[in-house]
């Protein structure tokens, strides 16, 4: 459960000494983020589309052991010139034999044709990929499911994004939104009511694991050829700047823990340090047998909302002080294998 | 410069073309975060003493090559308990032979006695380790401070914590503290008014690369023989609940990219997974030619003030939309090797 890590902080001998027997029953805990979501019916999972999932399959390690990771493509509307683009080299089998280049430590690891930057040796792009314009980093979403999704989180979450006026989960991921200004407008001399826009723009936030599109300078926006993956604290920074295209959902270990680069920006100096690239595809076009079936915790759940408290106010046994907040990457959306 | 992390995301062939020469000159780009900090002048920058500097040697990995890591003790009056302990315990070179026994993605690395849980094979502790109360978890700085050093941060950084009242940097450290509410109270059936408080509760933040002292449950507080260092989005929840000690300046990345352990909260589950601690100095009882000379940026400089600025609204080429904002784990302290 790569994106869910709800961890105490235990040394190993309070670790087992949690795991003892007790003479006298103890008082009740307050559940941990953990446990709630362990609790959660059923009914409050979401199935991840085969469609939506790819399969990243890298060389294995040093000890010959397999690494596979899964990355979850974002839904409709967020990012979907890039991730019509990510599908179709995929299925062109364009990322296959390619390799991670950059690994930049508190930062990304980033991955696609090392030689891109050469025109001779440049593997060539399939047919068919889109220019998203820049205007798509930003989407849209409607005014009341914004306020209905800020007052499931905790009252600091909603109300202390450092980075913009609001950040708040929908549909299972996380965003942010501008607040838009209502004033009045003159109309014919007069002041008249303008009715409050019912969608406000918003954007996908890079919290870890979330997987993005490297470019060049602006105009480019990247095709999705080159990707990334945030492995560090989230560089807020970069929303609204850069496509945002998913998350990494399972497997992240095998990206977050690849040796740093020494060139600038982390890129590896030798190509012998670059982990090669087996292949990539979409859970979909696998045989049956090999789709792997995921789910996320729907983030409109009455167990989310609970999560997100206790991740805003730790009651379990370890902690002495609530922090009373957290910010939104500090709530990772949970994700499992379908039972 | 593993703190010091104000990369640019460039493709490669980005990355070229900033460098390649331009027939007309191009308009002044305003400064980026690491452009500002490179032109900070000397009298910016603060030594780290040689006796607030640890290095750990770790075996060299698995192609030879030596992994150091260098962690600066914070300063007085923060955590100095545990840091008296942690200094008492390297002069008896009690960390040497030692291991990394956890690492769990997107939370901490943890080092100490494997074997620290079974009594018959725990390594014995050296004599005269303090055993710290909690309150020692929790500082206080001056009003007047705190308010000085908001001032110093851009706006949204200042008022927009989620996790406290405020966060700011104070003598190169990252803090938070509380709120004190001022009302007025009764004496004597009449409302006084009372002086403001001078001074208030702080406390040393989760930021990546932060070291911290694992402990078991309260009021077991820790010893310092067991430590862990922050390697993925802060963990917030746990300020003012586990003590903070110093952090990681230089070497960062060979602990951040070790293997994931399989095991429960990422222990290893094979003793020959762990990384052997070779031994851990202070820098100041080397032999003054080995020791090391680090700085840190002082964060009450105009440089660090326009680093913050320029860290919340990057305005270097690659942006097209500055946050406003970035919260305080975004801003990490510069550090350098002394020119």
């Amino acid at each position: 459960m790569p994106v869910m890590r709800q961890a105490f902080l235990l040394t190993l001998a309070a670790l087992c000494a949690a795991g003892s027997a007790s003479a006298q029953p103890e008082p009740a805990a307050a559940p941990s983020p953990g446990e709630i979501v362990a609790a959660a019916p059923v009914s409050d999972w979401v199935d991840i589309p085969a469609g939506d999932l790819l399969v990243m399959t890298l060389a294995p390690d040093a000890k010959g052991k397999a690494r596979r990771a899964f990355i979850q493509l974002m839904p409709q509307p967020l990012g979907q010139g890039w991730v019509e683009n990510i599908r179709l080299l995929t299925r062109a089998r364009w990322y296959d034999g390619l390799s991670i280049n950059r690994a930049q430590d508190n930062y990304v690891v980033q991955w696609g044709d090392a030689e891109g930057d050469d025109p001779k040796r440049a593997k060539p792009l399939p047919a068919g990929l889109k220019t998203v314009p820049e205007s798509e980093y930003v989407s849209s979403v409607s005014v009341a499911e914004r306020q209905a999704a800020l007052a499931a989180l905790p009252n600091r979450t909603s109300r202390s994004d450092p980075f913009s006026g609001f950040a708040f989960f929908l549909n299972g991921w996380p965003l942010a939104a501008d607040i838009i200004m209502r004033t009045p407008i003159s109309v014919g001399g007069s002041n008249r009511a303008v009715p409050p826009p019912t969608s406000e723009p918003a954007w996908p936030v890079h919290c870890y694991a979330m997987v993005g599109v490297g470019r060049g300078l602006s105009p480019d926006t990247g095709s999705g050829a080159e990707l990334y993956v945030v492995i560090g604290h989230a560089p807020r920074h970069l929303d609204r700047n850069i496509a945002l295209v998913g998350r990494v959902v399972e497997g992240m270990e095998h990206l977050s823990s690849l040796p740093r680069g020494a060139g600038a920006l982390g890129f590896y100096e030798e190509p012998e340090e670059r982990t090669p690239i087996r292949s990539v595809r979409l859970a979909s076009d696998l045989p049956a047998a090999d789709q792997p079936h995921l789910q996320y915790l729907a983030t409109g759940s009455a167990s989310f909302a609970r999560y997100a408290d206790a991740r805003a106010n730790r009651r379990d046994p370890f902690f002495l002080v609530p922090a009373g907040g957290a910010d939104i990457c500090n709530i990772p959306v949970p994700i499992r294998r379908k039972p």
